[in-house]
């Protein structure tokens, strides 16, 4: 006999539309006669095995509606990891609660739990169905389009250096701007959606899946800088060099600052600052600043692309459909079918769980330092309505009177 | 005989509305048959003394329309501070180009700029009408009810917060936000308006009216985070020791990191990582996160507020009229009327030239670490239509089984 009832967690770094995939769940399950209970996992996996539940089913729609639009994850999230133990855990309290379907929002690690769990249900012969949901602003998930979340982060760090682009103008100098994304660089990249006239920055993007070298990145800079009078740089997190030490350790080594010498890329801005300390005794530029997009990036409440809304809302309301109508537990994945217009499908767990997608070749220009034309098409899209478009005034320079 | 030429200028740190005012000047002064020519020069002051001027009547008033809605300053800007000998120089070229009405949007060293312009006119006896234009994001114009340009920085900065509240409440920690303002406080205050729910952050803020102590501080945090299990913490760049000493120095200087120990206090992420480093090894708490806001808070492309958006092409086209119809020199100053609206008035330059304004005690709360609803009520009409707002779920927390 069934119980009826639905679990579902949302794991890893919030976005600003992960609620709306929550909402897509609770909204479409409470709509099955057969689902008699909702329940939401406080803190993703650390909430099901603390057994810290709400019950959604009591939530209004009208509430569920307005926290769709709220960043962040409603539920609350955590950074736990699970293993085979942590995973017996989950899989317990499960069966103790009767809950039938389980629903998980996150990114690969997420997936991964998925996986072990709907195989560990499997082997216990208990029929339970495990939905895995896409969620990540790194845009990291294989065999998908792309991913919820992306697009409103990658739209915040497009207006960020579009705006940023019309600052330096305005007070020339260098500005290095550090995005995050430790392997996957698609975040960074939509900075060059920023740009609109052939000198805008960003004027170089400098990405995960390519080897950071200090020396060229000095000279790249003094090239860009004597030709523009100026130079705005987005620059990865996760830049390393050959062999694969990130490069905030490495400078911070170089330089004697031991305190920023750990490996938490974000939530610090020690890798602007050592960049900017580099083109400055370097290059002898004078005015160098240095900003690090840190949590705004992710969680900016008013800063969403409305297509990205909209499929963060479907792929939930699509995994309770999967998993009503379909016969097997998976990932659910947006696919691209037109220009612009996607599907959602179902994939194996396997498939999907663990791995890191990282940018393509096609996406990344041969100078290395700048994205390709196919990015621009693939990324426009996602990002949505309305974005805002810079203006500048046409030069209609009056003549001297006292020369000079 | 009247050439019938006018000058704009833009100067200091640009806004999201700066190319308002100058759009409402050209627009308006283009408007006066009297006027033949809108020049605008090129960064500044530093344009003036070279002679870099632009023909804005050859600009048409679609594309001036549109780069009004383009954040950061159209014309460029500049750090010069002109002292007298400068002022000769611009007032040379201002008489050699028989300019007759000369425009200066700025913050207190432009109006002051305008000052030594005016009286260097008068002694001259060259008839030269020079009107100041207020702008500047820390809102520290004295006997002005707020300066054009503060509303959307302050916009960003309380969205910013909002996001970064729901942020640390998904994922529970300690997290800093440093905000430009290197004497005023209002930005730095304005994250107060992010806080919608009685728990969320910001819990604690940090202005530069207020003597920080590095011990004060740290009990503060402890207290919010045994309270709420997080805190989210809102700092001035400003902030300083009782001998005034900025607290970025204080730290840098303590633990040796050479490197930061300078004095440049925007462009860099170094007061929110030493606090962040404190707030580690002092409280033994271990999610300890920080953001510098950075450039992003004045020139992000997307977040502006429809009131200062109105309010700063009005003090432009105010500026133009007072010229016109006035019989003196002066600075524009935006007063409140009502609940709400405003008008405009002309001040003597003296009465606003070179002076800084600082947060009233009337709104910073007794604890010294909040500000009171005085603030609040004169903050939020400033931040426009459709800020948008947080929604949480309802608890309605479920039984547990396994118990625990």
């Amino acid at each position: 006999m069934s119980s009826g009832k639905v679990l579902v967690a949302q794991g890893g770094g919030p976005t600003a539309v992960i609620n709306q995939s929550l909402a897509g769940v609770v909204l479409e399950a409470r709509r099955h006669h057969g689902i008699q209970r909702v329940y939401g996992a406080r803190h993703g996996v650390r909430g099901i095995v603390n057994e810290d539940f709400w019950d959604l089913t009591q939530e209004t729609s009208h509430n569920l509606e307005m926290v769709a639009n709220t960043p962040s994850s409603a539920l609350g999230s955590t950074r736990d990891k699970p293993d085979l133990k942590y995973c017996h855990e989950i899989f317990k309290v499960l069966r103790a609660h009767q809950i039938e379907h389980f629903f998980n929002i996150g990114g690969n690690d997420s997936s991964d739990t998925v996986r072990i769990i709907s195989e560990e249900a499997a082997k216990a012969g208990y029929p339970l169905r495990c939905i895995h949901i896409p969620k990540t602003i790194d845009n990291d998930l294989v065999s998908n389009d792309h991913t919820p979340g992306f697009p409103s982060a990658a739209r915040f760090v497009a207006q960020a250096f579009a705006g940023a682009n019309l600052d330096n103008a305005s007070l020339p100098g260098v500005y290095v701007g550090v995005v995050m994304g430790r392997h996957a660089g698609f975040l960074t990249a939509a900075a060059a959606l920023g740009k609109k006239f052939p000198d805008d920055g960003p004027h170089l993007i400098y990405l995960p899946e390519r080897v950071f070298s200090i020396e060229r990145f000095l000279s790249d800079v003094k090239a860009v800088y004597e030709r523009h009078g100026r130079c705005v740089i987005a620059v990865s997190e996760g830049i390393h060099d050959e062999s694969g030490t990130p490069m905030l350790v490495k400078l911070a080594k170089a330089l004697e600052h031991d305190a920023h010498g750990n490996v938490q890329l974000s939530g610090s801005g020690a890798l602007a600052d050592l960049l900017c300390e580099e083109i400055k005794t370097q290059l002898k530029i004078k005015r160098v600043r240095g900003d690090t997009f840190g949590y705004l990036q992710r969680s900016f409440i008013g800063c969403v692309s409305d297509v990205d809304q909209r499929e963060a809302r479907e792929v939930g309301e699509k995994a309770v459909q999967f998993a009503m109508w379909g016969s097997r537990d998976g990932s659910v994945a947006i696919k691209r079918t037109g220009y612009y217009s996607v599907d959602y499908e179902l994939l194996p767990l396997a498939e999907v769980a663990g791995k890191t997608r990282v940018m393509e070749d096609e996406f990344i220009a041969a100078s290395g330092t700048d994205v390709t034309d196919a990015f621009r098409l693939y990324l426009r899209p996602l990002l949505g309505s309305g974005l805002p478009d810079a203006f500048r005034l046409r030069a209609h320079s009056v003549p001297k009177v006292l020369g000079g």
